[in-house]
């Protein structure tokens, strides 16, 4: 007899209710301003909510000694549309993230492993920085620029989390010297000597 | 000659300009983390604007004694990105709308017809619920668990409006019981004995 | 034993947890864009969330035969920071609400008794209207100019929702000739010859 | 060797980021709440970002003496999901914008040339009007009627933004008597004499 | 000379701009909708940006062998007005985190240690869960019941992250059992049998 | 009689209703994220809506030949609340604004005397620059790097729009070279040579 009870709500499952709660991103779809389109709920299972690819550390055999590993959007189509996303931070002893902003949402970072020097710079054009140990978490305010040090003897290892599915991440040197802005823009924009755009842009693949 | 006035103003007119105010949605086409998409412009009539789903009283002869009849966006495409949407609610005596969820929006409601103890529970634990009479209004912040009961001996009527056209609904006992998540999970996260939980699958038809 | 459970939780319980889940207003303290300060927690109870101010016809012995009562943050503190309010619309037969709009918010309507003819103008100076029976619901889009009409022989009630606790509104015919705008601007900026300009703003108190 | 340094970012360059940054509108494409649908990110040049249609002065000669030419994302889509669009108005000697509103947005003007009169009323009912002169700039809250006339012996021009890229506008004129709204729901709802809705119905083209 | 460079910049540098980068919590000033208010940019310290507290572990020496330590608003301002917070889960072998939802957030759980069965069920009553292991990340969408179980046999650590500063957190069995929401109300509203009830106040120290 | 008419609105032009229309910054009020605390209604006049600061050309004779006069809700506290404020540029000829960013707002600006050379660069790293004439708009997406040079040999001036009354400002230089941070941490996370950074914190007056 109770087997009733609940058949009066059961429209609320139909098919077109997929929207309410979230929206796996569909990556062949049309893209909009609020994100990717939505996966058909019918076809949605755990694995689109849940992501292994941060679990690898990135590989830190490079110059600046350390990776990012990104799960926005784009890399785990589950966050979209629900306001959050992440990424993991390999440090190597010596390693740098270098200044970068990301355009589209604040972050927050916990340190796993080791320490790290980590910092932002204020529109007021204040500095904060402090070296962060285990378990730390720091915030840093959406679009400033900031960077992270291991100045540490040992590896470091941190998660960050991001307050949208698509942070966007610009990274300074990168911005400047790997692409084909022309040097006298940049110089002038900058206020680098010549010599200077000309050796980084030298080590990081810029033209013009 | 006054006829050329507004012809300046003419292009805003243009088959480009539909989104400046509403967007019906159009069920067939892709959906975003906004909603659905905009049905054409030219297209749209009054009668998309308007819904009569909610003039017709829910079948309560259930063992809730109640119905609740949605006008969310999938039911009244008009209300698609404009941030609002509706539901009836029916109560014969002794009526329940069991403790539920909108993950997605708050709630007011406004009682049109006899009486209704409505309640809810916020994150500090504090329990807030008062019986309602004809004309009250209540309102239930996002995301809270909360009822309305009928105690009364006539039948009871009130329409609810959501902050959302995608309020969602998570019903409790629906949410564990009705569905194929396993006993033992259910009996660990909720505390409850397991010959409750299996009385209650049994009730709404779960598995597992 | 079990009743240390949730000890580690109740940190969350905390005084300063009041913003999560709701924030009623409190008129006395200072506003911000997003709405006025939020009232102690602790002093908050049910009387809160409930308002029984609806529940009273509005006086439509006037000359546009019609009221609107309004449950807006400034008169039911609890929607504040909620995302939604209420009004009350009461028609006696020949009742006209005027052209008017919610620059801040959409709006639901739905017919409790009697009919209404409701419509309003697109940016794209399209027309929607129709005559809406008992339990229809109509949707506004946000900011656009709309009205309602009882044409019917006998009373007519509504309640409207909006997707805003500070939904504003503006009277058209009020905006125009209520106030001190001089007449020589109204009638460059409205095109109305000067004799009906000035015979409505006698009407409506309106100077100047 | 320093060429490695940013392989491990490269990743984020990858055809999927285009939702990161921006979203120029691709008017063939669904439009959704939120705005129209992306462009591919790999075909976005700077011309998306840069739009030469408000450097040619509108058209004043017509009876209103002015202007309006749009910027909103139909006519300039690389501001689609950005938040922002523009206008341009121009107004010869006498020149007037009548009493409009933008459903969507509030507005900045800035004189360039010339002195306008200004102004908007409240939904408190209150008038706030100024002859600007150049440079000067005022803010227009959202959905409020506002004008601008041109009350100097000389043209004046200025440029409009706004907070939304679907600012709308709803000009009161001609929502009231430029399309087919029947003149008796006019004549009810605005209070005007039969003979003047008449009039101006035949000016801008109404009918009904 | 070149000294004088940035002179034409530095009023941006005044003592007003305090809003524009971030909003750190005053917890004595009053709060409102969106959050605590500012502290003063002048007393700003990096220390307002790193909190400590997620770096011990919480007691799980309880009955579910489990603890929830939050980095919201309330316990690390720094994150206020910025969109996003944090918390530290510890689960000893066999450890449960409850049924619960946070109204007011989506949340991101990262695995730092031990594995962890998570799940949720959505507004369609669809269940989603997985034994998650280290690395792995998991996405729990707005104000879904969800809960974590340590199912191995070693200690298990996580960190989440939540969209909103303020997410709330709303535990099934506190809201239901742990307050004076009295027996008549929850055995009608959830259909648990009164004896079920009855020991479950026990337990968890509710009344009525 | 018609006097009547809407005395049964005029409770909404009560002394609580200040918040439906627009928040004037009250700068001397406490301040929360979504701005500065409200003037009193009352005391609102039209001064308040208008701002002559950006009618006076900016003082061009310094070493970047140009100069930025922002009227953000700290300088004209109008726009406090309603999503926009503007500024001046002032280019001499040879003038730059050198690279920045705006960390909370797109940014579109117009071209009124003159050429400039606007540009930005995208997360995906790519540049997007173009030499602009007068009345020609750009948009600038939100937080990303851009700059904007007078390559003429006259005078340029434009006006810039936001999307926010709190775009902030992050000047490059300023950030790097203007302020405490140490010059090791500056070497390493921007890979500039030591003599560069010690030469441009010498002109910008940084320390440490």
């Amino acid at each position: 007899m109770i087997l009733a009870i609940f058949i009066v709500f059961s429209l609320l499952s139909s098919s077109y209710a997929s929207v309410q709660d979230f929206c796996v991103g569909d990556l062949s779809g049309p893209e909009g301003p609020a994100g990717f389109s939505c996966k058909k709920a019918a076809s949605v299972t755990v694995k689109d909510f849940v992501y292994s690819g941060l679990g690898v550390a990135g590989n830190t055999t490079n110059i600046i000694k350390a990776a990012v590993t990104p799960a926005f959007a784009a890399q785990f189509p589950g966050v979209n549309g629900l306001g959050i996303s992440m990424a993991r931070l390999d440090l190597a002893p010596g390693g740098v993230i270098p200044f970068h902003t990301h355009p589209g949402a604040s972050e927050v970072l916990v340190v796993i492993q080791g320490t790290i020097c980590a910092g932002f710079v204020s529109s007021a054009n204040k500095v904060f920085f402090q070296t962060l140990k285990k378990g730390d978490i720091m915030v840093f305010p959406q679009g400033l620029l900031h960077f992270q040090i291991n100045g540490g003897g040992s590896p470091a290892l941190a998660f960050v989390s991001f307050s949208s599915p698509f942070p966007g991440l610009q990274i300074l040197d990168y911005a400047l010297f790997g692409n084909d802005l022309p040097s006298d823009i940049i110089e002038m924009t900058t206020f680098l000597d010549a010599a200077q755009v000309k050796k980084l842009k030298g080590v990081l693949g810029g033209t013009n």
